[in-house]
C-alpha cells in the first residue's frame, strides 16, 4: 500500500505538544506561496488542516499493513491504574478464532491481550470527566479542533470545556482501550461536525485485502470515523485486520456476526450468543457498537403499514426475531447487562434507528419517533453505567421536516449527540444518493447533529468500490464543512478564505493543496493551464478574477495620484 | 446524433390536448409493471413525468439537426394580430452574417425572418397577461405543471392562475417568437423549481457540433433553460444552431459578444454596438437576456476591497468600462432603450448580479445588496414596459446567509423570480462544486427561488464535458426536486412514491425507470443482480427490505388467522 495517493503530500505532518499531558497532537500544515504584487513577495504564512490519516501520511513513520500502526496510546494506557491487560481473551468466539489453525492464513499477523477495567473501576471517559478529570484524550481534541493549543484566541474549546461536554452526555470520545492506534476524536454539537464511512463485505462480494485499503482510503480522504459493516466470512479476521491499521474509531452493527453465527435464521439469536460477540469485539479495540435497542415489540405495526417498512438491517432482524419469538426485543430487555459490558471497555452506544424511514413518506412517522422516545430512556440509562452515547437519525426525509428530527431528538434524548444517515432529501436519484443525501446533511448539521453517516453513489444499487467511497466522502466532507461554517466553529471559515485569495490571485497550488480532494482539483484543471492567470473555463479575455484584478490596481493607482 | 441515451426510451411520450387553445402539452408516461402479492397481480398504473426533452424523445417524429426542431408555436404566432414578420432582419451585424459567404459552411442551413410586434402592440405574456387574456402559453404552463389537465384536485396551478402570476411580474414566461421550437415553460416561486445549464466554447476550446450536442443532452437530462454563454469563435452561427434546435427557452449575455466585437477591449464598448447585438439575437429567438444594468458606479469601490472582488464576466466587463471611461453603467443608463427593444421581442431581461459574491467571505456585503437594490429599481421599469424579470442572484453563500438573500430578494425586487447560481456554501471543494452549490441551491429553491443555474464538477477549473454537464444536471435536478417536495408543488411528492414503493417490491425497473438517470442507476447496479430479491449492497441474509416484506406477510397471516 502506497502511503498517499490522494495528494496530501503536498503538505507537512505537524505534531503539537500538549500543556498538561504529553502527548503529540497530529495536524496537517499547508504552507502557501508568496502574493507576488509589483514584484514585491508577501507571505501568506501557513494553514492548519485537522488530519484524519494518522501516520500514513507521516513521511518520518515506515508504515506497513501487516504491521499495524503504531500503538501510541499504550504509554497513555500505562499510567492508569484502572485497567488491566488480561491473560486471554474472554469470548469463547474469540479463543476458538485464534486457536483455529486453518485460519493462519488469513489472521492478522500479530495478536494482542486485550485490556479491560479493573473490576469496580469506572474507567469511560464519561467517568473520569464527572469526577473533574481531564485526560490526555480530553486535551488532545481541545489542540486537535482549534488547531493550535488551546489558548487560541475567542475559541470556546478548551481541554475544560471538552471535559464538561463528556460529563454532560453532549459529546462522546469514543475511545476503546483495545485500540490505542486511534487519534482521540469527538463527537459532538458544539465540535466539528464529523462523518462516519461505512465499508464491509457482504456475501457476494469484497474481501479482506479490499476493506483494508478502502479504511485506509477512507482516513486519507477524512473519513473521522470507520464503521466495518461486513456480513459475509471471515468477519472475526477482517474486522482485525482493519482496526490494527485505523487511525480513527472504528464501529460496527455487532448484531450482523452474531446473525452469521445462527446462519443467518434471526428467530434462532439469543442473549448469550450476542453477549459472547459484544465481549469478542470489544476485545479487539471496536470503539463504538450500534445497537438496535429502541425498537420495541409495540412499534412493528406502525412500521409494517408503511411505505417501505423497516430498511435498516439490525432493526429488520430485530423485528423478525420478536415477531418469531413473539418476545420482546432482547437488547432492550437485556440493556442494563449491556451497558455493564461497555463500560468495562469504554466502548460508546450508538443507540441504533432500525426504524429508520426509508422513503419520504414514512419520514417523522409514529414507527420513527416512537423508536427515538424509547431511545432517549436508554441515554439515561447508559450514563448511569458512565457508557457514551451517540443517538443514530433517519435516513429519507424531505427538506421541510429535517428540523422537526433534530429538534425532537435535543428534545427526548437529552442532548446526546446525534448522528444521522443522510437524510436523503428525495427517493428519486439512486445513484447519486451521495448528492440528495449531502443536501440534508449539510442541513442537519448545522442544526446541530454531531456525526453524518456518509452515503455513497452506490447506496440502493450495490457495494461501492473504491472510487465510490471517495465520491461519498468527499460529499460529506463538504456537508460536514459546510455546517462548521454556519454553526461558526472556531477553526472552519479560515481555509476557504485561504483557498478563496489563493483563487484570485492564480496561486492554482495552494488552492489546489488547500482543496478537499487536490488531486481531482489538479486532474480536472489540467496540466495545461499551469501558471496561467485564466484557465480554459473562460479564456483570457472573459476572466472576472483577471479583469478584477486590474480594475483593483487602477483604482489603488488613483488613490496614489489623488 | 441518436435521438436518446439516457434511459428516457423506458417511457413513451404523450401529449395532453387544452381546452381553451387547440394545443398537445408533451410529457412523458412511464408505465409501471405490476406488483404481485401471492401470484395475484396488483396494478401500478403509470406516472406521468415532466419533460423538457422536446421531440428528441419522440419515436413518431424524425428529428435532424441540420433541419432543426418543428416550429410549433408558429401556429400560435399565425393567430395572432399583434405580430408581424419581417422582411429582412434589423441588425446591420446579422445582416452582414447572412450576406457572408465565407460562413456558409458554418452556417444553420434554413434562414428564418424575424418576427417583432407591430409598432404600438404590447406583445409580452405579461402585457397580455395584464390585459386578462389567459394565452395558449399559459394554459399550455397550467397543464405542463400539474401533469394532467387543469381539473387536477387541489391544485392550484390553473390558467387563470398561471395568467395572475405574470401580470404581477411574480412568474415568467420566456417566448421569444423567434424561437417557437420551443415548449412553453414558466419561471416563478409558485411553480415547479426550474434548472438552467450553461454551455458555451470559449476561445480555448469546444465547438460548435459539441455545443449542439451538449445543449440537446441537456434538454434530454432535464435541462428547463439553457444559457450559451459561448465567448469564442463564430458565436453568431454557433447561437443559430442551438436555438434552432433547442426544445427549452435560451438565454444570452449579450455583453460577451459585444465584448468580441470590439477585440476584447472592454472600454470601447458603446451603446450603439450593445443595440446592436441586443436586436441581432432578439431576432434569432433567444428568449431572455442577462444585462448586468444593476452595477453602478459607486458600487465598484466596495467591491475592489473584497477577498476575491468580482467574479462575474460580465461585471467585471461593465466595472473596467466605467473605470476607463469614467462614466455610469450604459446598461443602467439605456436601460428604458433597453426595455423598449426587449418589449418587441417579449424577450425577457434577467438582471445581472454583477457583484455577487466569489467567496463565502464576501457573501451579503454591501457590494452585492447595493446591487441588489438597484436591481428592484430596475425591475419597476422594466415592468412598466412589460418586459418579464427574472433577478440573479450569488455565488457563494454560508449555509447560514442564504435565507438573508432570499428575504430581501423578495423585499426590494417586489416579488420578481429569484435566479441564483447554487449558491456555492464552502469554497474548499474545487472538483465537487456541482456538490457544495447544490446543497445551497436546495436550500434557496425551498425558500422560494425559482430557478436554479447550475454549476458543473470543473467549476473554477475548466470547461465541462459531456459527463461533467450531466453530473451538473443531476444534482440540480435533486436541488430542485427535493425543494419542490418542501415548497409543497401538487405534483412532485408522487415520483417519490412511486419509486419507493418499486423500491420495497424489488421492482428494478421501475425503479429505475422512474429514476433521474436511469442509465446510471442501471450501470451500478449490475447486470448481475437483475431479477433479485436483493442487491450486493447487503446479500440475501442482510437484506432489511426482504425480511421486513416477511415481517409484514406473517402479520397479515397473524391478522387472517385471528
Amino acid at each position: 500500500m502506497q502511503n498517499c495517493d490522494t495528494g496530501l503530500n503536498a503538505s507537512k505532518k505537524i505534531y503539537i505538544k500538549g500543556e498538561l499531558h504529553d502527548i503529540a497532537v497530529a495536524m496537517r500544515e499547508v504552507k502557501l506561496t508568496d502574493t507576488i504584487i509589483n514584484g514585491e513577495k508577501h507571505s501568506n504564512g501557513s494553514i492548519r488542516l485537522y488530519d484524519t490519516s494518522g501516520v500514513w501520511t507521516d513521511q518520518n513513520v515506515k508504515t506497513d499493513i501487516h504491521k499495524g500502526l503504531p500503538r501510541f496510546r499504550s504509554q497513555w494506557l500505562a499510567k492508569r491504574d484502572d485497567i488491566e491487560q488480561l491473560a486471554d481473551f474472554t469470548s469463547q468466539y474469540s479463543r476458538n478464532r485464534v486457536s483455529d489453525k486453518s485460519l493462519e492464513e488469513l489472521r492478522f499477523p500479530i495478536s494482542y491481550l486485550p485490556y479491560r477495567a479493573k473490576k469496580g473501576k469506572a474507567i469511560t471517559q464519561m467517568a473520569l470527566a464527572k469526577q473533574g478529570i481531564i485526560t490526555p484524550e480530553m486535551e488532545y481534541i481541545a489542540i486537535r479542533e482549534n488547531l493550535t493549543t488551546s489558548d487560541k484566541p475567542n475559541s470556546y474549546i478548551t481541554p475544560e470545556f471538552v471535559r464538561q461536554q463528556v460529563a454532560e452526555g453532549k459529546a462522546v470520545i469514543p475511545s476503546n482501550p483495545n485500540h490505542p492506534e486511534a487519534e482521540p476524536m469527538i463527537i459532538g454539537s458544539r465540535f466539528l461536525v464529523k462523518i462516519n464511512t461505512n465499508i464491509g463485505n457482504s456475501a457476494l462480494g469484497s474481501n479482506i485485502d479490499k476493506e483494508v485499503e478502502k479504511s485506509i482510503y477512507s482516513s486519507l480522504l477524512g473519513g473521522d470515523t470507520l464503521m466495518d459493516l461486513s456480513t459475509g466470512q471471515h468477519i472475526h479476521e477482517t474486522r482485525e485486520w482493519i482496526i490494527r491499521n485505523c487511525p480513527v474509531p472504528m464501529g460496527t452493527v455487532p448484531i450482523y456476526q452474531a446473525l452469521e453465527k445462527v446462519d443467518g435464521h434471526a428467530e434462532q439469536l439469543t442473549w448469550e450468543l450476542y453477549r459472547d460477540t459484544l465481549i469478542e469485539q470489544c476485545e479487539q479495540g471496536v470503539d463504538y457498537f450500534t445497537i438496535h435497542a429502541g425498537l420495541l415489540k409495540h412499534l412493528i405495526p406502525f412500521a409494517t403499514k408503511r411505505l417501505t417498512g423497516i430498511v435498516s438491517r439490525g432493526g429488520s432482524i430485530m423485528a423478525k426475531w420478536m415477531q418469531e419469538n413473539n418476545m420482546e426485543n432482547f437488547l432492550y430487555t437485556h440493556f442494563e447487562d449491556i451497558c455493564e459490558i461497555l463500560a468495562q471497555y469504554d466502548v460508546a452506544v450508538s443507540i441504533g434507528d432500525g426504524l429508520r424511514p426509508g422513503s419520504l413518506h414514512d419520514a417523522n412517522d409514529k414507527a420513527q419517533f416512537g423508536e427515538l422516545e424509547a431511545m432517549g430512556e436508554l441515554t439515561k440509562i447508559a450514563w448511569k453505567y458512565n457508557v457514551q452515547v451517540l443517538i443514530e437519525g433517519p435516513g429519507h426525509v424531505p427538506l421541510h421536516k429535517i428540523k422537526e428530527n433534530m429538534d425532537k431528538q435535543i428534545e427526548v434524548c437529552h442532548g446526546a449527540p446525534f448522528y444521522t444517515l443522510g437524510p436523503l432529501t428525495t427517493d428519486i436519484a439512486p445513484g447519486y444518493d451521495h448528492i440528495t443525501s449531502a443536501i440534508g446533511a449539510a442541513m442537519i448539521g448545522w442544526y446541530g447533529t454531531a456525526m453524518l453517516c456518509y452515503v455513497t453513489p452506490k447506496e440502493h444499487l450495490g457495494l461501492p468500490n473504491k472510487e465510490d467511497v471517495r465520491n461519498g466522502i468527499i460529499a460529506y466532507k463538504v456537508a460536514a464543512h459546510a455546517a462548521d461554517i454556519a454553526k461558526g466553529h472556531p477553526s472552519a471559515i479560515e481555509r476557504d478564505n485561504a483557498l478563496s485569495k489563493a483563487r484570485f490571485e492564480f496561486r492554482w497550488n495552494d488552492q489546489f493543496n488547500l482543496a478537499l480532494d487536490p488531486e481531482r482539483a489538479r486532474e480536472y484543471f489540467g496540466k495545461s493551464n499551469h501558471g496561467s492567470d485564466f484557465c480554459t473555463m473562460c479564456g483570457p479575455n472573459f476572466c472576472a478574477m483577471r479583469i478584477s484584478r486590474e480594475i483593483a490596481a487602477n483604482s489603488n493607482e488613483e488613490k496614489k495620484r489623488n
